[in-house]
C-alpha cells in the first residue's frame, strides 16, 4: 500500500545533536522491509540509567514483558529495536526470541543481557525469525555513529508516513544538558503493523529513582493524552535513558527537586512534541484536534472527559465533515462517566463559545466557526462546570482514509 | 439524505397482537417530518405498572430526568413519544416542554401528569416547540386503536432504515400472557438524530417491584450488550409497562419467583430480538457481528471484554474488510483492562479456532474462515482462560457508510 505523507506532517525532520555517551547504528535486517533500515542498536556508556512506561494491555508482547522485568534495576547499556514483526502473541517462542536479541546485543556492546532493553513492532502472531536479527546485531558495532537520528527514527517505523524526532536543551543548575527523542506510530493504530514506540535520551546524570516518576507523570499529560482510535497496542513502549555524560552538574535530592524544573519542562515539551507528531500521523488524518477540558472534578477526571471526546467516532467524523457539532461534544462528556453540570456547561470551537449554561448561545455568528473548522487544526474547548480540574488531549479526525487503511487494505 | 434499508433488516415487520388494557394513537405533529407519523400516545388501563432503564449519561435530556423522577412510583397511565427533536441540552425551556407534554397527555387520557412517561428523540440543542405537540395530543384520543404497532414503531423512529418490533407469548402458572415491544435506533448513533428508545408492553399483572429488577438484569444482557460506535445517547430509554389485563394468574412472591421463569425468558428474548434489530440497523452496517466471550473472571468482566472487542474500530474495520484478524481481537481483549491469560487464550471466527494457547494454530485451513467472513453474519469467539464468566455482545462492522452518514452528510 502506498501511503501518502500526512498533510499534517512537519516540514522536515529536525536537526538533532549527538548525546555524549550514546552511539547509534542501523541496518536492514532482511526480515520484512526492503531498501530501508529496520533494526536499531543504541549503545550506552557505563552508568547509564533508564526509566520506562509500558502498555497497560493485559496481553502485552514478549519484549514488553522483558522490559518490565529488567527496568526495575534502572540501568541500561543497550537498546535494540526491530520493525516488521512485533513478537506479540507468539507464545514460548516469543520469549526465546527476546532472549536471543538481548544476548546478541549484550555481546555486541559488552554487557549483561539484563542491561539490554528490547522493543519490536510490526506484524503480530507470527513467530519472529530472530536468527536473522541476531546475525545482523553482531555486525552493528562496526557501524556505530553519533547522531544518525533520522536513520534511527526510520529504522523503528512501520506504517508511519513521516519520521518523528524532537529535541531541546535545558540546564541543571546552570549546566546545559540535551534531550533528544525519536518516536514511531500512526496513532494507536493497527496491531498488524502498529504500536507506539518512543525513545528519549539525555546526557544529564540522573538516578533511575528520579527519572521514573518524572517520566510517568509527563507521559500522562503527553503520550497518554493522545488517541487515534482508542485502541491500545500490545507493545506501546516509552523509554528514557540518561547517560550522565554532560558536564558535571549538581545532583538533585529527589524527583521533585526545584533544580530539575527546567529539565522537567524540556522533557515534557519533547514528549508532547513527539506525541502530537503521532496524532498528526493518525491513519487517514486530515485534521489535528486539540481538546481542552476545564472545570472538571480533578485533573484525572478532565483527562477522562477529554479522551471520551477524542475517542468519540461521532465527534471525529463531525470534525472530518467540518461541522462544529457541539451536541456530539456534550454527548461525549455525558458518556465519560465523570461529573459534569449539564446546566452550567460551555462548549467552544476555535475559541468561539457556541453553548453556554446548558443551551445554545442565541444568535451566535456561525461564519468564524466555519472558517476555523475548514482549517487543518481544530480546537475544541469545554468547561464542565463542577471544579478546577483541567487537561488537554489531542487526536485526529476520522475519515474515509481510516476505513480505507484498515478495512479495504489487506496485508 | 436518502438512506437505503439496511441489508441486515428482517424481511418484514412482525404481526403483533393487541395488549388488553393498552390503546395506541399516532399522528403527524407538523414539527419536522412530513408524510409520516412522528407522535405516539399510548394509554394504559388503571393499575398499569411500569419499570425503566435510562441512559447512564451524566448530561441526560429533560425527558430522561422526568422519567427518572416519576418511575419511582411504579405506575403509569400514558406514554407520549415524539420524534424530530430530542429536547436535550435545552436548559430550563426543556423542563417546561416536558411538563407541557405530560400535562396535555394527562388531560387526554384522564390521569395525573406524574403518571405519564415522556420520551423524545431527534435533534439536540434546539428548543422543542411543544405547543405544536400539545395541540396534537389533545386530538389523539379520537384515534385510539388497539394494535397499530407498525405505525407506532414508525412514529418513534428517526434515521432508522426499518421499523422494529418483536413479540412473544409466555405463561404464568398456566395463564397465557403477551409481551410486545417496539424500538428505534440505528445503534447508539448520532445525537443529532439519535437515541435508542424501546417500549415493551405486557398484559401480565406484575408489581413494579417485580418488573424493575427483572428489566434491569435483562437489559444488561440485551440492550446494554449491543453497541454500534461506543457512543452513549443522552436520551436512551427502555420502559416496560404491565397492564394486568390478561386472565387472572397467580401473583409471584418476588422478582425471583420460579413462577416467572417462562415470563422472564420471553421478556429476555423480546429485548434481545429488539436489541439485535438495532445492531442490524447500525449506521453503514453491512455485517452483524456476534461476540461470545468465555473464560472471564466474571459475567461482568466477560461483558466488558466483549464490548472492548465490539467497540474496537480496528476489529470492526477488519470485519468490514472480511479479514479474520485475530490479532486485533487479542489487542482489544488486552485493552479491556479485565484479567486474561495471554498464554491460554483462544480466538475463533465462525467456529473455527485460529489461535490457541496464546499463538496461531499451526497450519489451520483458511478457506472455511474466509467463507464465513464473506457472509452477512460474523461470529467471533474468544476464551480468555481465567475463569467461568461468559457474555455475548452484538455490533456491526465499521464501513465507509458510517463515515458518509456522520461526516459527509450535513443536516
Amino acid at each position: 500500500m502506498d501511503l501518502k505523507v500526512s498533510p499534517l506532517a512537519p516540514e522536515r525532520f529536525p536537526e538533532m545533536p549527538a548525546i555524549a555517551g550514546l552511539r547509534l547504528a542501523v541496518v536492514e535486517s532482511g526480515l520484512k522491509y526492503k531498501d530501508r533500515p529496520d533494526l536499531l542498536l543504541a549503545a550506552f556508556a557505563l552508568g547509564t540509567t533508564v526509566a520506562g512506561v509500558l502498555t497497560q494491555s493485559t496481553a502485552p508482547g514478549a519484549p514488553v514483558d522483558w522490559c518490565r522485568t529488567h527496568l526495575s534495576a534502572g540501568v541500561a547499556r543497550a537498546l535494540v529495536v526491530n520493525a516488521g514483526n512485533a513478537n506479540v502473541f507468539t507464545g514460548a517462542k516469543g520469549r526465546v526470541a527476546v532472549e536471543a536479541m538481548a544476548a546478541a546485543s549484550a555481546s555486541a556492546v559488552g554487557c549483561r543481557p539484563a542491561e539490554v532493553m528490547v522493543a519490536s513492532t510490526g506484524v503480530i502472531g507470527e513467530p519472529l525469525e530472530h536468527e536473522k536479527i541476531t546475525a545482523k546485531i553482531a555486525k552493528l558495532p562496526a557501524r556505530f555513529g553519533l547522531d544518525q537520528w533520522e536513520l534511527a527514527a526510520k529504522a523503528i517505523s512501520t506504517t508511519d508516513t513521516f519520521t518523528k524526532g524532537a529535541h531541546l536543551t535545558a540546564d541543571i543548575a546552570g549546566v546545559p544538558v540535551n534531550i533528544v527523542g525519536i518516536a514511531k506510530g500512526s496513532g494507536m493504530i493497527a496491531p498488524d503493523m502498529a504500536t507506539m514506540l518512543a525513545f528519549v535520551f539525555t546526557d544529564a546524570k540522573l538516578d533511575a529513582s528520579v527519572l521514573q516518576p518524572m517520566l510517568k507523570r509527563n507521559a500522562d499529560t503527553t503520550f497518554n493524552s493522545i488517541t487515534v482510535d482508542g485502541d491500545t497496542s500490545t507493545s506501546d513502549t516509552l523509554l528514557l535513558f540518561a547517560t550522565g555524560k554532560a558536564e558535571p552538574h549538581l545532583t538533585p535530592a529527589d524527583h521533585r527537586d526545584p533544580l530539575l524544573r527546567g529539565f522537567e519542562k524540556a522533557l515534557h515539551n519533547v514528549l508532547e512534541d513527539l506525541a502530537i507528531q503521532i496524532a498528526r500521523d493518525g491513519e487517514g488524518a486530515q485534521k489535528l484536534i486539540q481538546i481542552n477540558v476545564t472545570g472538571a472534578a480533578s485533573k484525572r477526571a478532565a483527562r477522562k472527559i477529554g479522551l471520551a471526546i477524542a475517542n468519540s467516532p461521532l465527534v471525529k467524523t463531525a470534525v472530518a465533515g467540518e461541522d462544529a457539532n457541539w451536541g456530539r461534544v456534550v454527548m461525549a462528556v455525558g458518556k465519560s462517566g465523570e461529573k459534569a453540570d449539564r446546566d452550567a456547561m460551555t462548549v467552544a470551537f476555535g475559541g468561539i463559545e457556541i453553548a453556554r449554561d446548558g443551551a445554545q448561545v442565541e444568535g451566535f455568528d456561525e461564519a468564524p466557526v466555519t472558517a476555523h473548522m475548514n482549517g487543518r487544526e481544530v480546537l475544541i474547548e469545554t468547561d464542565v462546570g463542577v471544579g478546577r480540574g483541567k487537561a488537554t488531549v489531542w487526536t485526529c479526525d476520522l475519515t474515509h482514509g481510516y476505513i480505507y487503511i484498515n478495512a479495504d487494505y489487506r496485508s
